[in-house]
């Protein structure tokens, strides 16, 4: 008997496939049991939920409050107080008067509340008009590719009226990030990501499943642009990654990016009066700008959703937050040193980003009111030289960008510590060669500067938008050093 | 049989110590045996060497060049060619205009070198006279006991001669660190680091064995004030900690302190005129202060002193070194990476703080230069604004001092990434905030400043002391992200 089988064994391993082919039946495929097929296009997390309710349920957690995380970001947490990024940095709300970021700015709540909160922000923010939606809906692509220019264009609330009645509140949903046959993941934002990524000569099927869970995330945790026609309406969106590469979207090429053309300009900061792009929450070009976690192959739900265990199933924990939040479990995966341990070297991190960020935003601020000087010493009919002014102008930008880079970017420095901290050195050194220009030229216009220049601060930050939001002294987040914010 | 021996084990170890003392002779101590008896005091290290051999034979390697390194610390490698800091830093020129540091400033090479290098240095490096031996002769305790006063005033060669012939070119010794008996470490500067570590609390006796191998480096790996009295003549030498702590000595508390007394001011800066103090190589005070390594329990020798096999036995390599030029033996001693990954992550830290430094110096260059000319207006009978002057001299200083601190440190911050950027991003912050002041002090005077100043770097750069040093362009260190080293 035992030889027969052996013989057979062979004989049958050996046979072309053809045999099968010709001769049998196809085998059936390999093919995962749920107890329910998720239909193609549903949005609906309730019912990927009956297929995957561990995750489903992880998911609807984003509803709820975090615990206490980092000290420079306590919006959601226990004591669910919502912190406003203006009174955190006071100096940001004069860099960003003249638009939506300028009223009302506040801290990221969970992925729940996305949308939510966007119904709820100051109307100012919403202003761009359907474009707005490109992260907030599940139905963003399907919007974009059936209403073409007026999704980008017509207003806010038209648009996401479109979107049936029930799912309205409904903010990222599996189908932003999944497959619904076999749960692939798969990049649903064709028209921004994989158009930026094609645009770096990264071909999205060349990507490996460790890239492919970074580059989820990444559909919209990075900046954007929304271009402007003349009459300033939305004509699109898209990420400013051109000339950069996969691991090193610089800081310096995006900015090359932005100032390459004025339809890029989205707003006008109004005490300077110039027309200029923005920077929004660039966690994965600061994360994958050869970071040392992203240069050790770390994907961003390696820390956002690491794996918990329900009785005898491990999943990734779809309810995403910060690892200082949960334990730093994603840490200790693979440090060996202790929670504590690893929350005081973030927190060193954190505290020298934080430093460093208010020197760069309070002289960037500082430079904005020598340009509003400026301007008005001209109104009065001063003259003012203009190759220096414009000098001024192109340093000032360059400080302004980074300063809203690092000043978006949620990880207060800590997805790259090193870049973070250069970028703002940068950003220092930037608006300092602005200020000597600016104040050469008003000099020599005969126009007196203090020394001490005064930022009227409470201007910005009082009575913002139709809440008449104001200033809130105990979230303003002061130097960790202990030194002023602002050497004066 | 064996009942009987559970009775004597149990009454043998019931029985009181006092027992064996009274009834038997006091058993010998446990020793260990070497072929040699070093005698107390013994600086030559050919006769330590002949109980610990190996040791020896590895700290004589330090006569050797060493593999290649850093790109910044390029001194020392293969090709032997001595770099030279003011041409890899040509603002630092400017900046230590006024006395040796800005005459001859040589990167540094192996420990076998201390006391050669000295002497082979224009002698405008060891004006300050005996004190400058602190760390380069074994004899320097002895010396500073015996001779007070003199040690420190009296010139540099009349105390070296004081120094057995043959022992003349000896750097560091084992005695400096090392116990003659059994060879447990020692702290052989108590007039230098002991006192520091009082000042701030610490008893010597409650070091650990790891904190001890990180203090042996750090009677020398520190900066340092030469006390100076009216003359100018040195008076003394002392770190400058108080006010600050072990594991966190801050550029804060250490600027405090050397402005904080006239006689602690050691030179005049040619460019300002200004009375200044110093910072030297504080490699203990950078890596100390709350760096991750550090936290992580890492001493000096973790790293530059790895252990080393030479046939059965294993010992700490007395050759020491960056751990980038031995093949980053001692990194993957902690971490699992290679030893490529892991260096491609020390240049990330170091290029970006070479770009800032770049940044902070410059811009500090700049503020010196309007200092001249502030003070040609001056003389020429022109009134600038008192207050304006001080104030922006108080902030020169406090960037001439970091830019220093960073600029002086040998890790080009890898021995605490975060903090030596946000020590330049201050530096860069304090510097611009002059510049401001005194660019319009200047212009109410009447004063016309260029927008771009003139460094006139050669001026500095070349024909430098007895041996007419000039500037050598290959060795310049241009800013690692392509951009200029200054904004122009």
């Amino acid at each position: 008997m035992k030889g027969w089988g052996v013989v057979l064994l062979v004989f049958t391993f050996c046979l072309p496939p053809v045999f099968f082919i010709a001769g049998c039946q196809e085998p059936p495929k390999t093919e995962a049991v749920r107890p329910v097929k998720i239909a193609s296009g549903d949005v609906d997390p309730a019912h990927w939920g009956k297929a995957y309710p561990i995750e489903y349920e992880r998911w609807k957690k984003t509803k709820e409050p975090d615990p206490a995380g980092s000290k420079y970001k306590r919006t959601f947490g226990p004591d669910r107080v919502i912190y406003d990024r203006l009174s955190e940095y006071p100096f940001s709300a004069l860099l960003y008067n003249g638009w939506g970021f300028g009223v009302e700015y506040n801290e990221p709540r969970g992925h729940f509340y996305m949308i939510r909160d966007q119904l709820s922000v100051d109307p100012s923010r919403l202003k761009a008009g359907g474009v707005c939606l490109t992260c907030k809906t599940p139905y963003a692509p399907q919007f974009e590719k059936e209403m073409g220019h007026d999704y980008y264009s017509r207003p806010y609330k038209e648009i996401w009226e479109n979107i049936p009645e029930k799912y309205r509140k409904l903010g990222v949903s599996c189908i932003d990030c999944h497959d619904n046959n076999d749960m692939t993941l798969r990049l649903s934002r064709g028209f921004t990501l994989v158009k930026a990524l094609k645009d770096m000569g990264v071909q999205p099927e060349d990507l490996t499943h460790q890239q492919m869970r970074s580059m989820v995330c990444a559909q919209c945790h990075v900046t954007y642009v929304v271009t402007k026609d003349k009459d300033m309406k939305s004509t699109g969106v898209f990420f400013p990654w051109q000339g950069s590469k996969l691991g090193g979207i610089t800081i310096e090429n995006i900015i090359k990016k932005l100032r390459s053309d004025p339809s890029y300009l989205e707003w006008k900061q109004a005490v300077t009066g110039f027309k200029l792009a923005y920077i929004r929450h660039p966690e994965f070009e600061l994360f994958s700008n050869n970071s040392v976690h992203w240069n050790a192959g770390v994907s961003c739900p390696d820390c956002h959703m690491p794996y918990v265990k329900v009785g005898t199933y491990k999943v990734s924990d779809h309810r995403v937050m910060s690892p200082l939040k949960n334990g730093l479990k994603a840490c200790v995966q693979c440090h060996a040193e202790s929670p504590d341990w690893l929350r005081r070297q973030v927190f060193n991190i954190q505290d020298r980003t934080a430093s460093l960020l208010l020197r760069a935003g309070y002289e960037t601020a500082v430079v904005a009111k020598l340009f509003e000087t400026a301007n008005n010493a001209q109104a009065a009919g001063k003259a003012v030289d203009k190759v220096m002014y414009d000098k001024a102008k192109d340093f000032y930008e360059e400080a302004f960008y980074r300063v809203v880079f690092i000043g978006a970017e949620n990880s207060v420095g800590f997805h790259n510590p090193p870049e973070a901290l250069r970028v703002l050195g940068d950003a220092v050194a930037f608006a300092s060669r602005s200020e000597a220009i600016l104040r050469n030229a008003l000099a020599r216009a005969g126009v007196d500067v203090p020394q001490n220049v005064d930022l009227d601060l409470n201007k910005y930050l009082d009575k913002r938008g139709e809440k008449k939001l104001k200033f809130i002294p105990a979230q303003e987040i002061k130097d960790p050093f202990g030194t002023q914010a602002r050497f004066e």
